[in-house]
C-alpha cells in the first residue's frame, strides 16, 4: 500500500472563467486520489468539524482513512486566483485552522507501508513522520516556497531523509540558489536525494538519477481550465504507480514519471478534483500509450 | 541543395559573463551554417563594405555565396543584452544599414533548389522571393514580433505561401491571438501552413501536422552561455536535414525536428557562432542518439 501525508483543504479557486468556492482540495487530497487509481492508498491528514459530509464520503470512497482525523475547529482553507493565462496564481488568503497544531502520527496499520509520499508539509514534520514507518522501500517528498523561505535548513534535512524529491522548477531554483535545472538537481542529489524530479508544468518534467536524465515533454492539451493540484496529482500518480508495481527499478521510475505527467494532464482539464474523479476505465493506460507513440520518431 | 534567405549581421551580444562586439551574426548566417552540416547550402543575403574579410572567408568556407551581395554602406548591426537568466534579451540598438533597401533575387543556380528556408525577413519579401523558385518541394518561414506588430496581414499571407512555419511560442501567441499552443498551431494551419513548428527554447518544441502532434523535450544542458541564434540553428538544421534526405515524409520531418533541437543545443553552449563552428565529426548523430535513448521508457 501507499501512505500519503499532507493537507486536505477547502479551496476557493478563482479562474478567469469560473470561481469555485469551498471545494475539496489540498495537496494530499489530490495526490492520494491520483494514487488511488493505481493502489490502495491511506491518507494521513486533518480536517475540522466544518468538513462537509459529501467530501468525507467522497474521500472515503477512494482512500483508507485510518489516518484521517476530524478535530474541533475549522478545516484548512485556501483562496487563490489565477491570471488569464492560468500560469500564475496569487494567494488571496490562507487559513491554517486545525492544521496549525496537527501532530500527525502513523496509524499502526500504515507502519508497514513500503511506499510513502510526504506532500508539501512542514519539513520538520515530514522528516519526523518518515521515521515512524518500519519498512520503507521508497519515500518521496515535495516542498513549497513558504518552507524554503522560512525553514531552508529543515528542507535540506528532510531531503536527506527520503529517497526522492519532487519539486517544481521555480522552487528548485529558490531552494538550491542555482538557475540551471541540472545544477539544481545535482545540488539536491549532493544533499542526499537519490532521485530528483523537477516538474515544469505544461513543459513536462526532468527526472534525475545518478548521471541519468530522463526528460519528458508535457502531454499536449488544448483545453486547460484549472491547474490546481496538477503537481500533486503528478506526484501521487508516480507513487501510486510504483507502489502498485512494488518496484523501484529505474525503468519503472521512468514509467512512473510518465504516469505522473498523464495524471497531471487529466487534473487540469476540469475544475478542482473533477479531472481526477471522472477518469474512465482504461483511459490512463490509453493516454500513456498515446504519449509513447507521440514522442516516437 | 538548400537555399537560405535572410540577414547576415554584425552583432554585439551582451551576456552576464561576456560581451562580444561586432561578431558575425544574423538569422540566415546561423540557419545556413547549421544547415551546411547536412547539405550544400546557398545563402541569399547582403552585407556592407565593412563586412570583415575573416567573416567573408568563414561563410565562404561553409556556404555557397552566389546569392551573397556586398554593397556600399554598412552591414546590418544588432546590439542586444541578455538578463542574468539568459532567458530574455533586450534590444539596445538595431541599424538596418544596407539591408534596408535590399532587393533580393534568386540566382539562376538556386532556382532549382527544392528546399528553401526564408528566415525572419519582411514577410512581403519572403512571399515574393518564394515565387522565384521553380521546383520547391518544401519551404519554411520564420517570423518575429516586429513583423507581427507592423505587417500582420502580410505575415498571414506569407504563411499561406509556404509549407511550414517555424516560430517561437511567444510569437505564435502574438500572431494568432491565442494563448494555448495547440490553438495557435490550428490557427496557422487554418491559414494554410501544412506544418507548424513551435519552438519553446529550453523546453523543446511542438510540431503539428494534420491532427498529429510531435512534442520534443529540450536537450538538457548544464552549461548555456549564449542563446543567440539557437532558434535559427534549429530551423536551419531542420531544413538541412530534410534537404539531405530529399524527403518530406512525416518520419523524416520528425527526425528533422530532433536535429533542430540538437543543433540548437550546440549553438547555445558557446558564444556567437562558436557552438556551430566547433562541432566535431559524428557528434550531431551522437547527440541525436543520446536524445533518443534519454526519452525512452
Amino acid at each position: 500500500m501507499l501512505t500519503v501525508f499532507g493537507s486536505t483543504a477547502l479551496d476557493t479557486i478563482r479562474t478567469p472563467k469560473k470561481t469555485l468556492k469551498n471545494v475539496l482540495g489540498g495537496a494530499a487530497t489530490y495526490a492520494a486520489i491520483s494514487a488511488s487509481n493505481f493502489v490502495d492508498t491511506g491518507l494521513i491528514a486533518i480536517a475540522g468539524r466544518d468538513f462537509p459530509k459529501k467530501y468525507h464520503d467522497l474521500i472515503a470512497e477512494h482512500l483508507d482513512l485510518k489516518g484521517f482525523t476530524i478535530k474541533d475547529g475549522k478545516t484548512f482553507r485556501y483562496d487563490g486566483k489565477y491570471d488569464k493565462t492560468l500560469s500564475t496564481r496569487a494567494t488571496l488568503k490562507t487559513q491554517l485552522n486545525v492544521s496549525r497544531d496537527f501532530k500527525p502520527t502513523v496509524p499502526e496499520d500504515y507502519r508497514k507501508s513500503q511506499f510513502v509520499y510526504l506532500a508539501n508539509n512542514d519539513p520538520e514534520q515530514n522528516a519526523k513522520l518518515i521515521n515512524e514507518f518500519d519498512n520503507v522501500k521508497f519515500s518521496m517528498c515535495d516542498t513549497i516556497d513558504f518552507w524554503i523561505s522560512t525553514k531552508r535548513q529543515a528542507v535540506i534535512k528532510m531531503i536527506k531523509s527520503v529517497d526522492a524529491v519532487v519539486i517544481n522548477d521555480e522552487e528548485a531554483r529558490l531552494l538550491t540558489k542555482e538557475f540551471n535545472l541540472i545544477k539544481c538537481a545535482k545540488e539536491m542529489m549532493e544533499w542526499g536525494a537519490k532521485y530528483v524530479i523537477i516538474k515544469k508544468g505544461e513543459h513536462g518534467s526532468l527526472m534525475f538519477y545518478d548521471d541519468i536524465i530522463f526528460p519528458t515533454a508535457g502531454f499536449p492539451l488544448e483545453n486547460v481550465v484549472d491547474p490546481t493540484g496538477a503537481g500533486d496529482s503528478f506526484a501521487g500518480a508516480m507513487m501510486g504507480y510504483l507502489a502498485s508495481k512494488k518496484s523501484t527499478n529505474l525503468s519503472d521510475i521512468k514509467r512512473a514519471v510518465v504516469h505522473g505527467n498523464v495524471m497531471g494532464s487529466f487534473a487540469v482539464e476540469q475544475y478542482g478534483l473533477g479531472g481526477l474523479l471522472r477518469i474512465k476505465k482504461g483511459s490512463i493506460g490509453k493516454r500513456v500509450s498515446m504519449y509513447e507513440k507521440m514522442i516516437r520518431f
